[in-house]
C-alpha cells in the first residue's frame, strides 16, 4: 500500500496488529511513523525484520503523513485528530471519540464504504458492532431486518494487552490455589464471566451495549432499527463471539440465510451440523474472516421471519485493526 | 430429613452434591445407601465424618428404600427405575430418560410442586431449564410470558467431574505452551467456548436447546409457549449463566420485574447498576439461590412488553442435586 502512515498508539494490542497488517501490505518502514504517549516513547518495535523507533506524539508528528491510524483512547484522539487533519492527514480513529458525531462517517468497508466521501476523520466502529454486522448486514440487504437481539461473549483483548496478560497470570494463580487479584479488569476473569465493565446508564444498559445499538443504527442508516444487546466478558483471549436473533420483514429460512452468508465478503460459514463443528473463538483468532454458524430458523416464531446465528470474529483484527486498515485501503484508492 | 435414601451414581459430580445436601439435612448414615456401577463399586465416600461404602447396584438395592436419587445417566435410569419402584421406592431421576414421558411429572419445586401427585418416578429438569425458569416463572405468574429468547453460558460441570478436571489440566497445558488435548469434551475448553456438544437435529437445534424448549413448555403447562435457545459452553467450572429476553402479554417494566424477582423463592437479585455488580458464576458457585440482575426494559421494543435479564445458578446444586433433594423433601412431607 503506497502511502505515508502514522500509527498513534503503536505499542498497544491494536497497535501491534496495525504493524502486522501494514507489513502484510508491504508498507515500507520509511513510510511508517510510530507514535505514542511520553510513557511509551523511546521503545523500539519490530517491523519487517528491522526496528522502528516510537516517537512521542507532538505538533509536528503528522507532517507529510497521508493516513494516521489512531488507537490510543478517546481523549488522545480528541487531542490529536485536529492536529493530524490540520497537517493534511486523514485520520482513521479506532476510539469511540467521534463515532456518533454527525459529520464523521462510521464505516465497515463491507457495509458502507460509500459513507467515507471526502471526510478527514473516519471512525472505526466498536469491535462487537463490526463483528455482528458482518453477518447481519448481508441478510438486511436481501430482507429488511426488523429486530436484533444479541448476547455477546467478549474476549478480554477489548480491554487491551494488559487484560490479556492478566487473564493468563490470574488463571495460573487460581490453578495454583492463590487468590485472584484483579487489577486491569475490575473482577476475576479466570474461570468466570461478567457483565461488560462499562458504566450503566439510567436505562440499565452499559456503554458497550449502547454502542452496539446506536452504531448499528448509524452504519445501517436506520435510526429506528429495533435492537437490544447484552454484553458479557468471558475468559477468552482475543476473539469475540455473539449469539444473534434476527427478525425480518418477510420470511427468511436457514437455507436462504446460509446461502447469503456463504457469499458475504469477509464472512466464512462454519456450520457443520453432522460433526457439530461451529464457530469457536480459538479458530477465529488471527483470522481476517468472521466465522458464522448455528444458522437455523428461530424456533420461537411460527411465521418464518426469524433466524438464529452464532458468530466469532477476532476482536483485534476485524474488530479493530483490520477494519481500520481496510478503511485506509479505501482512502489510498 | 427422616426417610431412607439410596443414591445411584454416588461417585459422580452430582452424587457428591447429593451427599453434601443430605448431610446438611441430617440424614443419618444408616438411612443412606450409596450405589454405583460395577466400575465404582467398592469405593468409600466420606459422609458426616465417617465413610459409606459404595455398593454395586443390583436387584436388591432398593429394598427398604423410600426415596432413590438417580444421577447415573439415562440408560442406567431406564434400567433401574422400574426395579426401584417395584421395591416400593419413589425415584427422583436427574437424567433425561423420563422427563418428557406423559405420566412422569417434571418438577421445579418453586414452580410446579403440585405436579408430583402420587407419581412413583419424578423427573428433575435439565440444569439450564431449571436456572432459567427460577426467574421466568415468577414473572409469568404476574404477566403471561409470550416469548423467550435465551443464550446460555454453560459451565463444564454439566459434562461431569472429569470435564471439570479436564478444564483445569488443559488450561495449565495451554498456559505452559503445550497443546490442548481434549478428551472428555470434544474440543478445547481452555480459553475457548463452543456450541453445546450434543447432537443437532434436522431443525439445527442441539439436544440441550430442545430440552430447554420442550421442558419449559411441560413445566409451565404451556405447550405452545414461544421459546428459542442457543446453548454455549464456556470455560467456567460449575455455574451456568443465561442471557434471557422475555416478552409479555401486557406491559412489564424493569421496576416491576425487579420487585417480583426480589420476592421470588430461591432467587437473589444482584443488580447494582451504580457499582456495576451483577450476577457472576464464581459468586453463584456453591449457592442455593440463583442470582439475577441486568434487569432492564428491552430496548428493542417500544410497547413496554419486553424485559432483559441475566441469571447465574450453580449447575450442580439448583441445576441438579439441590432441585432433586427439594423434590425429595416434598415427597417426605
Amino acid at each position: 500500500m503506497n502511502a505515508r502512515f502514522a500509527i498513534l498508539g503503536a505499542t498497544g494490542a491494536v497497535g501491534l496488529e496495525f504493524l502486522q497488517l501494514l507489513a502484510e501490505r508491504r508498507v515500507a518502514p520509511s513510510n511508517l511513523r510510530l507514535l505514542a504517549s511520553a510513557r511509551s516513547a523511546g521503545r523500539k518495535m519490530p517491523y519487517t525484520g528491522g526496528e522502528l523507533p516510537v516517537e512521542q506524539v507532538g505538533p509536528d508528528s503528522f507532517r507529510d503523513i497521508d493516513i494516521a491510524l489512531f488507537s490510543a483512547g478517546g481523549s488522545t484522539s480528541r487531542e490529536w485528530a485536529p492536529v493530524a487533519v490540520a497537517a493534511g492527514a486523514r485520520v482513521v480513529d479506532n476510539s469511540s471519540a467521534f463515532r456518533m458525531d454527525e459529520g464523521v462517517p462510521l464505516v465497515i468497508p463491507e457495509v458502507n464504504p460509500e459513507a467515507i466521501g471526502d471526510a478527514k476523520v473516519i471512525a472505526n466502529p466498536n469491535c462487537s458492532t463490526i463483528i455482528m454486522n458482518m453477518v447481519v448486514w448481508p441478510l438486511h440487504q436481501r430482507n429488511p431486518v426488523e429486530r436484533v437481539i444479541v448476547s455477546t461473549y467478549q474476549a478480554v483483548s477489548g480491554a487491551g494487552q494488559q487484560a490479556m496478560l492478566e487473564l493468563e497470570s490470574q488463571t495460573r494463580d487460581v490453578l495454583d490455589g492463590r487468590p485472584a487479584r484483579p487489577s486491569v479488569l475490575p473482577v476475576q476473569t479466570a474461570f468466570n464471566l461478567f457483565s461488560h465493565n462499562t458504566a450503566i446508564d439510567e436505562t440499565g444498559y452499559n456503554v458497550e451495549e449502547v454502542k452496539m445499538i446506536k452504531e448499528t443504527r448509524k452504519i445501517f442508516g436506520a435510526p429506528d432499527l429495533a435492537i437490544t444487546a447484552t454484553c458479557i466478558r468471558v475468559p477468552v483471549l482475543r476473539a469475540h463471539s455473539e449469539s444473534i436473533n434476527v427478525s425480518f420483514g418477510r420470511p427468511m429460512d436457514a437455507t436462504e440465510a446460509r446461502e447469503i452468508l456463504s457469499q458475504a465478503p469477509g464472512v466464512k460459514v462454519v456450520d457443520d451440523r453432522e460433526n457439530n463443528r461451529f464457530p469457536m473463538p480459538i479458530e477465529a483468532t488471527g483470522m481476517d474472516d468472521c466465522l458464522v454458524g448455528r444458522i437455523r430458523n428461530d424456533a420461537s416464531r411460527s411465521d418464518g421471519r426469524g433466524i438464529e446465528l452464532f458468530v466469532c470474529g477476532d476482536q483485534l483484527r476485524k474488530g479493530a485493526a483490520l477494519n481500520a486498515v481496510q478503511i485506509a485501503e479505501l482512502l489510498v484508492k
